[in-house]
C-alpha cells in the first residue's frame, strides 16, 4: 500500500485532508479550494543522499569473515591512523601547544567559519615558498583534511560533473562524489612506474564536464612519491584541458626524498592544496585540516574563493582548541620529530619490502612516502583463493595477518600494508604472510623446492 | 565566447580534441572513433550548491553600515556566543577534562565516525529519562549542533521534500536545506502567546513533500520556552500527518522554568534531538554537538540509523580530544555552574525586558530561556526609518548599539538582543536605546511629553 494519498477528493472516504483556512463558497456551500494529499501513515526513509553514501571500504570489509587464528595474536595491518599502536605519539611541543591553547581561555568561543586569521597565517607562513606564495587569506581551515576535499569538490563541482580519481586512490573522494551527483573517473597508476599516472588514459577520460582533477601525492594506498617531472606533465595535462586540480597533499613532507608540491610548479594551473595535522602530526583525531588556495593565475578569483567562504559556513570548522594551538604546534615541533618519523617509516617499509620481496607470488611496491605499501598477488600461484578479498581473508584466519585488500581501492589483486606498527610486529607479520603463502602457492604446494628457487617474476 | 567546444568534428580547426587510443580504421586510414568536447580555455566558477548556500544574517549584516558613533564605545549585542565578553567562562571541571584527555594520550587516533562509545554512552547517560530512554546507540556525536542539524535534514530529506521551519527562526536550516535543493515551509511563531507555534498555520503548511518538521525549543531569536501542553499539540499535529521531528534543543536546560524535551512526551513520533556542548557549557568553538536518535516506535528503525552512520562517515565528526573529555564534563560539572548561567541571564532578561518596557514604540516580549530577546518595533512611530534594518544600523551609527535586526530571521519589524552582556553593559545599552526611541519617536519629537505619558501599546 502506498503512503500517500492522492490529489482526488474524498479518497479512500477518511484519509482526506483540506486545508481548512481555504473554503469556497460555491451556492452557499462551502467547499475545499485546494486539495492537498498527505501521509496517511508513517513512512520514513533514509534519503538518496544517505543511501548513495557508499564506503567500499566499510563494504568489503564488513562482508569479510575476520576471524583470527586463536593461537595467534592479531596483526592489523589495515588501519590507517599511525596512533594505533601507542609506538608514535606525537611531540611534546604539540601536546604543550594544546594545554596552553585550553588554560589561556581565548579559544572558547566561535572562530570565524574560515579559521581564526592567525592560524591561518601561521599555515601560510609555514608552508609558503617563493615559487608558491601564500597568505592568511589563501587558507581556510577545516574539520580535517576530509572536510577540505569535501569543500573543494563541493565548490568546483555540479551534479552531472565528473572529477578524476587516481585508481588505485582514496576512497573518500568517490563516497562524497557520488552523493551528491558527480560521476567519479578513475585514472590509472602503473605499478610497474611506481605508480606513476598513465597520462594517456588519464587524458582520454577528460571531457567537457570534467570539473576536477584530484592528485595524491604522496599516494595512500600506494605510498608513492611522484617525480617534479611526473608533476610537471601532470600540471601540462591540467592546463591542456584547464581543469583545475585538486592535490591532496596530506601526506606532504612525509617523504624519503625531497619532493615539490603541485603548487610551486604551477604557474597557471588553480590548485587546491588539502592538508592536515592529521599524519605528519600524528593526530588524526583532532580534525584540524586546510585547504591552500593557490590561484596565481587568478583563474579562481573571487568567486571560487567566496564560495569556499560559504560553503565552510554550513558547519563550520576545526576545533577551535585546536585551532588556538595550530601556530605554536606548526612553529615549534623539532625538526627532529619530523625526521624521526620519517626514518622509522623507511625502515619499516625497507624489512616489509624485503622480506616480502622474497615470498613467490607476491609483488610488492617499494615505496617512497606516506605510510602504506601494496603488494601485488600473482593469483595464478594461489589457487586457493578466488581474488584478493578473499586472500586476506584467509591471512586472518590462518594467521591473524590482517591487510586490507585492494579492492577497496577499486584495485583488486593487491593488498595494502600500513607500515606504523612496530617493528617487531613489522617482522613477525612478515613472516607469517610468508608461511602463508608458501602453504597455498601452487608451486610449493607441489612438494618441489621450485618456490624457493623460481626467480621473482 | 562560449567556453566548451561543440560535439562537432573539426570544429574550430584547432581546439578539436579525439581521444588518441580509440581509432577506427576506415579503408586503410585512422579516424577518431568518438570526438569528444573539451575546454578549450579556463572557466572555473562555483557550484550552484556554492550558489545557493544563503546566510541571511551575513546578507543583511554585510549591507549594513555599521560605523559607531566615535563618541561612545560599541556595545554588541547581536553575537550568539557568549564567551565574547569574558563574562561567562566554562566551569573549572570543563578544562581540567580537557587537560586531562591531552595528558593521557588516549584521544589522538581516529575514533569511530559516530564518536567514541564511552562518549555515546556518556552522552546516552547524561540525557536518559524513564519516558525517554536512551542506550550509546542512540547517539551520534557530530563536529557542533550543526553538523547534527545538517546530518538529521540530510538523512530525512530527498532535493524537492520540504521542511517545516519557524518564523522567527535560526538561519542555518534554510541555509543547510536550500543549498541541497530542499524546500523550506515558515511556519509562524505568535509573539502575542509567547512565541507559541500557530498549530492551525503549521498544519496548513504539511503536504506529502513534508519530511520533516523542526522545533527550536527553547528558541533562538525569540528566547521562548514550551509549556508541555504545547509541546503535546505539536506532536500531536506531527503524528497526525506523519512527520518527524527534528528538535533543535541546543539551549535545552538553559531555562528559568522547568521544561519537558518533545521526545520525554512522545510515544509515537520519531525524533532526532540536535544539541551540544556549545552554549550551556559555554564552548561554542569546540564544535561537540550530538544527535539524540528517540524512535520507540521503531518508526526511523534500523534504516535511518544506518542512513545517519553512513552520512557521518563522509568527513568523521568532533575532535577526539574533546569526545574523550566529554564523560567527564558531562559528569563533574558542578549543577551551581549551570544555575549560575540560568541566573545571570535571567536577571539581564529582566533588566533589558524591564528597561524597554518603559519605551514607547518598542515591544520587548520577555523570553524564559535561551540566551535571546526579542523586541518588537512599532514603525509607525519611527518616521525617521523604513524597517527594522534601517533602525538598527542607525542604532549603531548614533549610539553604538548593535542588535541583529529580525530580517535576519525572516521577521521584519523586531530586533534580537542577546542578553550575554556583562549586566553594566546592559544597562548601558538600554540606556542608549531609549535615548535613541525617545529622539526619533514620532510622539516625542513634537514636543509634548506624550511620549512619556503614554501607555505603551
Ligand atoms: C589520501 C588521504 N586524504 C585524506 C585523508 C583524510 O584525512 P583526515 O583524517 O584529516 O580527514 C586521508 C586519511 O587517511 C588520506 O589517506
Ligand atoms: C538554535 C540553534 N541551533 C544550533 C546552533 C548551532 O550550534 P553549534 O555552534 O553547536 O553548531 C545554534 C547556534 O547559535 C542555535 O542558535
Amino acid at each position: 500500500r502506498h503512503p500517500y494519498l492522492g490529489d482526488g477528493i474524498g479518497v479512500n472516504g477518511k484519509g482526506f485532508h483540506g486545508n481548512a483556512l481555504q473554503h469556497v463558497n460555491v451556492n452557499g456551500s462551502l467547499y475545499p479550494a485546494k486539495v492537498k494529499s498527505r501521509r496517511l501513515r508513517w513512512d520514513v526513509k533514509p534519503s538518496e543522499m544517505a543511501n548513495n553514501t557508499l564506503n567500499p571500504i566499510r563494504a568489503i570489509v564488513d562482508g569479510m569473515k575476520l576471524t583470527p587464528n586463536p593461537e595467534k595474536p592479531m596483526i592489523a595491518l589495515s588501519i590507517g591512523d599511525p596512533t594505533v599502536f601507542g609506538n608514535l605519539p606525537t611531540d611534546d611541543a604539540v601536546i604543550q601547544a594544546m594545554k596552553d591553547a585550553i588554560d589561556c581561555q581565548k579559544y572558547n568561543g566561535y572562530a570565524p567559519s574560515v579559521g581564526y586569521l592567525k592560524s591561518r597565517q601561521a599555515v601560510a607562513n609555514f608552508y609558503s615558498i617563493p615559487q608558491a606564495p601564500l597568505e592568511a587569506e589563501d587558507v581556510i581551515l577545516t574539520s580535517g583534511c576530509s572536510q577540505a576535499i569535501e569543500l573543494a569538490i563541493n565548490v568546483l563541482c555540479n551534479p552531472g560533473d565528473n572529477i578524476l580519481v587516481p585508481c588505485p586512490g582514496f576512497s573518500l573522494y568517490k563516497t562524497l562524489a557520488v552523493s551528491v551527483g558527480i560521476e567519479v573517473k578513475l585514472y590509472n597508476l602503473l605499478p610497474e612506474k611506481s605508480w606513476e599516472i598513465d597520462l594517456q588514459h588519464l587524458e582520454s577520460m577528460i571531457d567537457e564536464r570534467t570539473s576536477c582533477l584530484i592528485v595524491t601525492n604522496p599516494s595512500n594506498p600506494c605510498g608513492s612519491v611522484f617525480s617534479k617531472e611526473h608533476l610537471q606533465k601532470i600540471l601540462k595535462v591540467a592546463s591542456k584541458y584547464c581543469v583545475p586540480i585538486l592535490a591532496d597533499e596530506i601526506y606532504s613532507d612525509m617523504v624519503r626524498c625531497s619532493s615539490p608540491s603541485l603548487a610551486c610548479l604551477s604557474s597557471d594551473v588553480p590548485i587546491l592544496s588539502c592538508g592536515g595535522l592529521a599524519k605528519r602530526w600524528l593526530v588524526p583525531g583532532w580534525r584540524l585540516g586546510w585547504i591552500l588556495i593557490h590561484d596565481r593565475n587568478d583563474i579562481f578569483g573571487s568567486k571560487i574563493r567566496q564560495g569556499l567562504v560559504k560553503l565552510s559556513q554550513r558547519i563550520l570548522g576545526a576545533c577551535t582548541i585546536v585551532q588556538g594551538a595550530l601556530e605554536s604546534i606548526l612553529n615549534n615541533t623539532p625538526q627532529s620529530f619530523y625526521n624521526n618519523t620519517i626514518s622509522f617509516l623507511k625502515s619499516n617499509s625497507e624489512i616489509c619490502y624485503n622480506q616480502l620481496s622474497l615470498v613467490p607470488g607476491l609483488n610488492p611496491v617499494m615505496p617512497s612516502g606516506a605510510m602504506y605499501l601494496m603488494v601485488g598477488i600473482d593469483m595464478d600461484h594461489f589457487p586457493d583463493f578466488t581474488n584478493d578479498v578473499d586472500f586476506t581473508e584467509r591471512l586472518v584466519t590462518e594467521q591473524s595477518v590482517f591487510c586490507l585488500p585492494a579492492s577497496a581501492f577499486e584495485y583488486p589483486n593487491f593488498f595494502r600494508i600500513v607500515v606504523t606498527v612496530p617493528e617487531e610486529l613489522m617482522l613477525q607479520a612478515c613472516a607469517r604472510i610468508r608461511e602463508f603463502c608458501q602453504l597455498h602457492n601452487l608451486h610449493a604446494i607441489a612438494g618441489s623446492t621450485y618456490g624457493y628457487f623460481c626467480i621473482k617474476n
